[in-house]
C-alpha cells in the first residue's frame, strides 16, 4: 500500500549551497533553535558538510526495498532521508546504493537506522548520517512510501525541505523558510565574525553582550 | 573453577585472509545475513580490517586476569574474543597486553566491555573492537575460562570460528562453514562488481534486478 | 541564586603537565583505579591529550549563560568542567566560546551535555570532551554557579582538581593528591616500560608477574 | 516568541471514547501500523486506558511554564501532549497541575520528558505517559507554544488529533482519520473476536489464515 | 530458507516445576552464576514465576509470521523463546497468540523484541518477558526457523533447555544439566533457609561465613 | 586497601521521618532543585516511601563482599547507599541481606547496580531502589570502603546525609541542611495545599501566580 510521489518542489541549489556553508548549528540558531535531529544521528566518517533537497522515504523495519525505488526519484542536489516505521538497527545502505545515487548527483544520505560499507563510503566521499553502523543487512519484501511527510530522529521532514548535515549532526529547514533562514544565517555569521574577533582580542562576552547587570538582577553573587 | 582448553582447531590462514578482504558486511550476507555482533561493538580507531581465528575468553566482570592466561594460548593469526559474565564497562585491555599479543602474531581483539590506551593502540596498529572506551581498570582476582563457547555481543562464538572485523563491526563465521562462506563471499563480490559498474553507468536497481513488476503486485503506486 | 567563587587554589602547571603526559588511564591506576568519568564522555575529535586545573560550573539544563561567566574566571592552564542540574543534550558550547577561552590559555573543556561546532574546534585545536554532539543551542535565562563542588559524569569535581583528558576519556585528580599521583604515575610508567620491553621480547605476563601458582590455587585447570 | 493557538478542531467524544475501548495496539493496526510513539513512553502506573483530543505543547528543555498556559486551553476530553525542543529528563509535571487539569475534564497527559508525584497521580487516577520519572523540577523562564504541530516520541502530533494511551503505550490518530480508524478498529475487533474463539478451541493460525502453502513457497522446511 | 525442527528432547515437567520454585536467581547461582539473560528483559506484569521447556524461534526483524508456525510445535509445559536476527522493538506478540498457546499448555513466552496487549495478557495470566512493550505490529513476509540454537538477550538457548522466568528476569538451564542444577538449587535453598533464620535472629554474615580474617588479610581497615 | 569508618553523625529520626512524609520531589524543590539521583534509579516495587541516614558503600564492580561488612555498621533508621567503582549490572543484593538489615532497623537500600529476589523483597516490604534488576550474582574477592564520600547515580553522598526515596526516585539531603530542608519542605507543602485547593476549585496557575503579564513581556502571543 505504499505510494511514490514523483513531483516535488525543490529549493534552488544556490540557496541550498549557501545553507551548507553556514552549517547545521548556525542554521538551527537562524530558525529559532529548531530543526536538529536527535544527537544519536552521527556521520559515518568525520569532515563532510553538505546540504540538499530532502527526498523522504518511509521504510519497513529491516527492509531496504524502497531504497531501490528512491534512487529513480533523485536528482542533482538531493539527499534521501529515510526512517523506519518501527525501530531497526539493520544495515540498509551501502556502497552499491551510493554508486547509483552518486551518478544522479545525490550528495549524501540520512537514515534513522543502520548503514554499512563505511570504509568504501569514506573512500567514495559519499557521506551518510545514521543512527547505527551494522553489517547485518535487510530483506526486500514490503513496499513503503517515497515523498510523504515522515519523522526522522525527532524531526518532521517534508519532501523538498532542505537538509543540512555536517559533524554537528543533521538539521532540517522547512521548504518555505529556506531563503529566509539562509538570510538569517548569513546575518548571524556576520555578527559572529565580529564577536569572534573581539573574543580573540580578549574581550569578554559579559561585556560584549552587556550581561553583568542582568546576571546581578537574577541574583548571581561573586565571592 | 575456570578451564583453559589448549588445543583448538583453527581455520587455515589463506581462507581467513580471503575473508578479511571480503569484509564484515559481505561475509554476513554470504552466510545468510547472520553472524554480526550488535552494533555497539565499534573499532577504537577507524580503518583497520582484519580476520583471524577466535580464541574465546569468558571473564568475570571488571577482572582481566584471564587476559594474561589467553596470551599464552594465542598464535599467528588469532583474535581473542572476550565477553564478561555480567555487564562491565571497565578498561580490561591496553597497550601492554597488545605488545605481548603482537609478538605472537595476534591481529586484534574483540571485547564486549571496555578498552583503554586507545592512542597507543592506534600508534601500534593493534586494532580493538569494544563496547566501551574507559580509563578505569580492573582487578585480577577470579579465574574465567579460555576456549569454551561464549556469547559476545549477541553472537555465539566457538574457539576456532573465524572473526572478521572492520569499520562495519564484527562478524563471526562458524569454523565448519569458513571455506564455503569464503566462496559465497567471493561469488557475491563478483556479482557486486558487475552491478557496481552498471550503477556507475546510471542503470537502476529497479531494472537491474527486475523489481518493477513485483513492487506493483505488492501494491506500490506512483503518483 | 548562583554564586561565583573567584579565588581557587590551583595545582602548579609543572605537575599538571606531567600528569598530561601520563594520561588518563595511567593516572587513574596511579590513584587506585579512581577518578575516571563514565565512558559516555568522549572527545569530539581524536588525538588530543591535555591536563589542567578544573574550574567547575553548575549549569541549568539547556542554558549556557554561565559559560560567559566562567570565561572571566579562567586563566592559563585551566579546564572548565560543566555539569547540568538535570539531563540535557543541548549544544552548550561552540567555537566562539573556544576563541574566548583560548585567549586566556584554557586548554580544553569538559561538559556532561552537548557540544557543537566540532569541525571548527578541530581546526582551532581546542579539544572538548562531551556526552553529546548536538546542533541545537540553549537559552541564557537562569544563573548557575562557578567553582562549587559538582558531580560530572559520575565523579565529584572540586575547583582546582586536576583534569586529565585524552582518547581514553577524562580523569579527575583531587587537588591535594596531585603531586603524589604524579609520582605514582611516573613510577608506574617506569615499571610498565620495563614490562613492555619484556613482553615485546616474548615473555608472558604469567611469568613476569608470577601468576601461575595463584591461578592454580584458585582452581584454574588446563585441558 | 511563542504562540498559543486558542481555537482548534476537536473530534467528537463519542468517536474518541470508542477509540479508547479499542486501545493503542488495535488502533495502530487499524491505521496501517502507524501512529505509535517510541516504546520508551511508559505509563507512570499500570492499568489506565484513555483517549482524548490532543492539545499540543512545545516546551523548552527543563522549563514547565507553558504547562500553566496550556491548562487554560484545555476542555473536557482533552489530553495535553508535551515535547521539549531538546532532550530533557526533568520532572515537568506533578499533582498540582493534575488537579487543575482534572477540574477541566482532562483525561491524562503525554510528555516526552520527566513526570513526578507518581504516587499522588495514581491516587488521583490521573494517568501520565512519560519518558522519565524524576523528582528534579524545572524553571519557568522561557515561553514555548501551544497548539502548533509537534513531534513527540517519534510521531508528528497536530492539535485535535486523537491520542489513545494504555499499557501498550501511546498512539496518535490524525484528526481527519478518526472516524474511519474507529470503524476499521471495530471491524478488526469483530474479526479478532471470531479468531480468538477459534484459537481458544485449539485451531491454528496456520489453518485459520491458510498460511501453510505460502510458507512452503517461501522455502520453509519441516524436519 | 527457514527450517522447523519438529522433534526435540524436553526435560520432564517435575524437574521443570521444581526449578520454577527455586526461581531465576537461585537457579543461576546453582549453575555457577550463568544463564541469566541481560537485565533489559522484563516481565510485562509483575508476579509471574514459571519454568518450561524452550522452543526456540529465530525471527526476522519486525516479522511475526513464525509465531504462527511455532504454536503448532508447542505442547504442555513449553515456553517459546524468540530472538530477531537484527534489533527490533516491534510488537510481535499479543493476546490472540497467547490464546492459542494457552490452549496447548504453554506457560509463557520470552522475546528479545516487543510485546503488546499487556492488559489482556495480565488478565489472561499469560506472562511474557520482553525487551520492549510496543503497540506497533509486524508484517508476515519472511520465514525464520524453529528449534535451532539461538542467542536471546545474551544467552545461547537450545531447544529443550529449561527456561526459568520470574520478577528477577530470565535464566536458561542447559537441557543436560537440568537435574543437576535442580539438585544444586535445592541444596542452596536449604543452606539459605538456615542462614536466613540466623540473619533473622541478628547474626552477621561476617560471622556466619567467617569473613573477618580474610577481609583483614586483603587489607580492610576499621577506623 | 578499603576502609570502614565506624562512627558517623546521623540526623535525628524525627527530622528524617518528616522528610519521608514530604517525599523526594518536594524535598528536592525545598533545597533548590538539587539532590535527586538520575532517573534510572527505580524502586523494585511501587508504593514504598522512606527516609533514612545514609551509610555509604563503595564497592568493586560485581563484588558484594562489602555488603556483609556494611550490615554490621547499620542501625535503626539507616539506608545503605551503594555505588560500584565502574559500571556493573550484577545482582548484588537479595532477600538474605534484606533479612539481616531488617533486623537492625534498616529501612531500605539504594544501589547504582543490580538487585535480585524482587518478589521476596516485595513480600518482606524491604524496598530497594536500583539501576538494574538481574538474577546474575557477584563474587566476594575484593574489599571496598564503608562511610567514605561516594557518587551514586550522579549525586555525591556523604555518610549521615538523609536519603529520601519513593516512587519519584531518590533524593539526597546533605547532613547539615536536614533541619532547614525539612522546614522549607513543610512550608512548601502548606503553600501547595492552598494552591491545590484553588486549582481544585477551577482557578488557573496563570492567575494564582500572576503570570500573564510576564509571559506577554517575554513575547507570548495568543492567536
Amino acid at each position: 500500500m505504499g505510494v511514490v510521489v514523483q513531483n516535488i518542489d525543490r529549493v534552488d541549489l544556490d540557496t541550498v549551497d549557501r545553507l551548507a556553508r553556514s552549517g547545521t548549528s548556525t542554521v538551527s540558531e537562524a530558525q529559532g533553535r529548531t530543526g536538529c535531529m536527535k544527537p544519536y544521528m552521527r556521520p559515518v566518517y568525520p569532515g563532510a558538510a553538505i546540504a540538499g533537497n530532502a527526498v523522504t522515504v518511509s521504510v519497513p523495519p529491516a527492509d531496504n526495498w524502497m531504497i531501490h525505488v528512491v534512487v529513480e526519484q533523485c536528482q542533482e542536489g538531493d539527499i534521501p532521508v529515510i526512517a523506519p516505521t518501527s525501530g531497526s538497527d539493520a544495515g540498509y545502505f551501502g556502497d552499491l546504493f551510493a554508486t547509483a545515487l552518486k551518478y544522479r548527483g545525490v550528495r549524501g544520505l540520512i537514515i534513522e537506522a543502520g548503514c554499512r560499507d563505511i570504509a568504501e563510503l569514506r573512500n567514495m566521499e559519499f557521506p551518510v548520517w545514521s543512527r547505527y553502523v551494522h553489517g547485518t543487512g535487510t530483506v526486500k519484501e514490503t513496499p513503503g512510501s517515497v515523498n510523504i511527510p515522515i519523522v526522522c530522529a525527532g524531526v518532521t521532514v517534508h519532501p523538498g525541505d532542505v537538509i543540512v548535515a555536517d559533524d554537528d549532526g543533521v538539521c532540517v529547514v522547512p521548504h518555505a523558510a529556506a531563503a529566509a533562514v539562509r538570510d538569517q544565517a548569513m546575518a548571524r555569521e556576520e555578527k559572529e565574525a565580529r564577536n569572534r574577533a573581539r573574543f580573540a582580542a580578549g574581550e569578554l562576552g559579559l561585556d560584549v553582550y552587556g550581561m553583568r547587570e542582568q546576571l546581578a538582577e537574577k541574583g548571581l553573587k561573586y565571592i
